[in-house]
């Protein structure tokens, strides 16, 4: 048997069949189109799902369902997705929607806990039944896995670990409070903290590497001038560290997993990113001679999406 | 079939027969002593077990199993308890030493996590898959219930909500950390509020309660003069609400459990308590159109030992 998994985001819609071992076998994508509304985007799905499935399989019977990954969240149990901001849905009959096109079981969940699904089954958590997976892009997004099986809650709203308030009083989220871990853990927070030091600092060598146009520094601009060993970056990185190991320590604390797995793009500064945390983290843990998570760096990148969405209904 | 619950504490040792639905048909309880170290205390637990179970039932075939719930962690991997501070236990083989006067299956938890169990059985949280216990008392304790039973984590180091870091950089936890929940969110961070407050405003109501005596000011102490409408103590409580809130929509945002059970001496507060929650907590939830966690009081007190002890191995 082999399932398909759709990872759908605000501009593409990528599907893929996977087998058991979660290796994808043939992969179709499509334009999203979000501004025609979500019935025609659904029946994309469905058509995308259908071509794919034809490359790979001989009888559309050896597909034992679909997964559909989606950037908001989905309620099994009526079949609708409540909130999907970056597709402006609102309330949306996908399961209802998907019964228009294929008889198949349609599985949905949010877009991080479907790629820490895939890390737990093809990726670095693979082995481990408990385990966490965190994106340091933009925001800061969380998929849980417990005892093999993605967790998100009885009202399917668990695992906002972005927005685990860590700073009270700190500073102001797109949520409306003050102080969520993405604001010191995401992409943006090192874009941010980076810009308002080369702004102060223009003879900085933060400042030099965009030539004064503070609006081109990036989280990379920051990272690579750590890596090198610029002293103000290093600094930068190390605050960005500090709060990130934050967050982590609270995710050992209520969660214990066996791994957490980063991914995203901060991610992408690699073992220098684990070697940081690595330094802080364990001074941190509250029982310092238990076992406790390790930390390691995710490994299926953009396919993660399609992996982890097929195998929700493994 | 019934069961044996323990509560083991630092000073006396409970132990109680308990029916499938959670109640208590009869109980006995005996000094810890801790100071003889863990064997004697092994040896008594055991005893005590034999004792109360003789007034129960006839047939000590009719005994499901012994639960033991204790300040501490117990790894069932291992049989061991690695740490219990207030038993001064370090790495204790609990499961042989009862092995030797019981032939029963042993089952043990933390306390918190076994109260938790006890109200998801029994008490406030009975019918609900998923709960989260918090116990307000002089650190914070959690116990959390997932799909109807304790969730301890791979490693039984979960659920330590109370070192969940709420204010990064804040004041300083016994865990060495910076700004743990607990350090606000405790009956101990009220009454280290109210004797501050006292300490500077000597002709304050909070200072005149005690007669000028602000070791005397308890967390009631605050909690009474708030309800009576005191303009100092309300906004000391109403400044512990926020901090109690924050952790609270943490839980929220990580657990997302159908309800969250306060216990332990603040929650003597009641409705009053509740009534500040319920004014604050829903203006900073995630998804503020989305059905999330109740908060209510918890129900069991003193007993919520026993019977979730009890349940652990139900």
């Amino acid at each position: 048997m082999v399932y398909i998994g759709v990872d759908l985001g605000g501009t593409g819609i990528k599907a893929g069949v996977v087998d058991e071992q979660g290796n994808i076998i043939a992969k179709e994508s499509c334009p999203t189109g979000v501004e025609r509304g979500y019935a025609p985007v659904i029946e994309d799905i469905a058509k995308l799902c259908t071509r794919v499935a034809s490359r790979a399989v001989h009888d559309m019977s050896e597909i034992k369902c679909i997964g559909i990954g989606l950037p908001g969240i989905y309620v099994p149990a009526t079949g609708r997705v409540p909130f999907c901001t970056n597709l402006s849905w609102h309330d949306v009959p996908l399961l209802s929607e998907m019964r228009k096109y294929t008889q198949l079981p349609v599985f949905a969940d949010n877009d991080a806990t479907v790629a820490g699904l895939a890390e737990a089954v093809a990726g670095v958590s693979a082995g481990c039944k408990t385990s966490v997976f965190v994106t340091l892009g933009t925001g800061v997004g969380g998929g849980i896995i417990i005892d093999g099986k993605p967790y998100s809650g009885p009202h399917g709203i668990a695992s906002e670990v972005g927005h685990m308030i860590t700073v009270a009083g700190g500073e102001l989220c797109t949520c409306g409070n003050k102080g969520c871990w993405e604001r010191y853990a995401s992409a943006t927070a090192i874009i941010r903290e980076g810009r308002k030091y080369a702004k102060f600092h223009p003879d900085s060598a933060l400042a030099k590497a965009v030539n004064g146009d503070l609006d081109a520094i990036e989280a990379k601009t920051v990272i690579d001038l750590a890596k090198e060993g610029d002293p103000a970056a290093s600094e930068l990185f190390d605050q960005y560290v500090e709060h990130l190991c934050v967050g982590l320590v609270n995710l050992i604390n209520l969660y214990d997993p066996e791994i957490i797995a980063l991914g995203g793009g901060v991610s992408h500064a690699g073992q220098f990113l684990l070697d940081r945390v690595n330094d802080i983290l364990p001074k941190m843990v509250f029982y310092k001679t238990m076992p406790y998570a390790k930390v390691e760096l995710a490994k299926l990148g953009n396919d993660a999406g399609i992996i982890g969405a097929a195998m929700l209904g493994r």
